[in-house]
């Protein structure tokens, strides 16, 4: 398809998503990001067509948002007269409650289209540097319509296909949240509390697969991570009161050198594990 | 190097050595098993050169005990006739003390060496049909001498480059069993207690990177780590106490929207990685 993509926020996702599009589609790419020197490297290994102005802003078929979530309301808001009619704007944010009790309203208001986006993919670096055309491949890529015309979620799932994700889940901003408190929000905090332990600093030598893969993400954003966070405050404690008791239970069986209580609650955790096929 | 090779215990690690030592030796090598069919499947594909008799444990020169720690005990204990004056016994064990507090006094008294090992390599699979020659390519392998003579220590260090594992660490039980906790132990507890989330059977297409690493080795065999739980609870138990106050640290900081605490505590997770070069 050709439309005219407007990618607002040049990090790793929406420097993907831009790199993805040029490299998949036949759309136009123009890109906005406070960091000139972000926008140059963009142009020049062309990721984006152009830098972005408020006739771009005009012009555009289908509007990403990939800054952080209040910054993305910002955007929208401070940009408002800009965006015609039948315009697409889309997020790309980890959340979905805090930006869907939103922009759906002032998209309403103001005549154009807002479906909530989330490609679940990423990396343990950030920004434009670490983004990749291939971060999506086979990815999973999470729609929440909240309202929006049946054509406009459409189009992001046809988008979706050409840009390579594996399939896409349609879903509200409800269940999209309370399955990212568990399956994405708790592992960013396990690792970062993990390598909190005072022998962290001594593991060379002493670790191996289980040690990298349980503290990958530590190398976290901090900025953005706190306002995911706190934006899912409700799902997330819930997740993590659920965890902390659960290690909690084996933490008391080892105690209690009671192996036949430390058995039954390993087995539980193994037989789910077999039950997904994983 | 030519060396008389008897494996007792031909699951993954057991498995892999042997295949390691056909692979990359010119040692022979002999298994000892309680599952026939995993000594015929192992001998068929050449992994052994024979089943192991009570001759061929008379004559070996490095004997490995590839059991539960118990079982590995128990094993010496039973076969002490057999053992010749002069032969190195060592084990796979992730934990050590429980190991060291016996072995070595039953060799020093029957004339033999021990020397506790740990090779740091594993898989999310358990038994023979897992077994990889190349398993330890690259890998840590922790040597726990407990006052074994310098030429037994120096056999084992030989044995391991030969093999091709990455490098060699000499240490004592105790500290060996505290930094365990730490790389490996915790992360197993992690998964089994993650994947007890009520959300975890719905996860797919709502997961990706972070949700595979930390629930990985949630496939766990759960009466060998058991074992090895209780055989180390006072350093797990230490390490689990730390982990659940950081998590409850993060976690109060989010319920309490408390974004400069939750930023600190997740900027100490990243300095960490950082500082760590990873």
């Amino acid at each position: 398809m050709k439309k005219n993509i407007v990618i607002v926020g040049l990090g790793l996702i929406g420097g993907s998503l831009a790199k993805a599009f040029q490299k998949y589609s036949e759309c136009s790419v123009v890109g906005i990001d406070r960091d000139k020197s972000v926008l140059k490297a963009a142009l020049e290994i062309g990721a984006i067509d152009k830098i972005g102005t408020d006739d771009d802003i005009r012009s555009a078929d289908v509007l990403y948002l990939c800054l952080y979530p209040q910054a993305d309301i910002d955007f929208v808001t401070a940009h408002l007269s800009l965006i015609r009619p039948g315009c697409l704007v889309t997020d790309t944010c980890g959340i979905k409650s805090a930006i869907c009790s939103k922009l759906p309203q002032i998209a309403a208001e103001n005549g154009f289209s807002f479906v909530g986006g989330h490609p679940m993919a990423g990396k343990e670096q950030n920004g434009f540097s670490a983004s990749d055309a291939d971060l999506f491949l086979g990815a999973s890529y999470l729609i929440v319509p909240c309202g929006a015309p049946a054509q406009a979620v459409d189009l992001l799932k046809a988008i979706a296909v050409e840009l390579g994700f594996g399939g896409t889940v349609v879903t509200t901003p409800e269940h999209h949240d309370s399955m990212i408190a568990f399956t994405s929000q708790l592992p960013h905090v396990l690792a970062c509390a993990y390598v909190m332990s005072p022998r962290c600093p001594e593991h060379n030598g002493y670790s191996a697969g289980s040690y990298r893969d349980v503290s990958r993400v530590a190398n976290i954003n901090e900025t953005l991570w706190t306002e995911l966070f706190i934006d899912n405050k409700t799902h997330l404690t819930e997740e993590l009161d659920t965890l902390i008791g659960h290690i909690t239970e084996i933490k008391d069986a080892v105690a209690r050198s009671d192996a036949e209580t430390l058995r039954s609650l390993l087995r539980q955790g193994r037989l789910v594990k077999e039950r997904l096929g994983e």
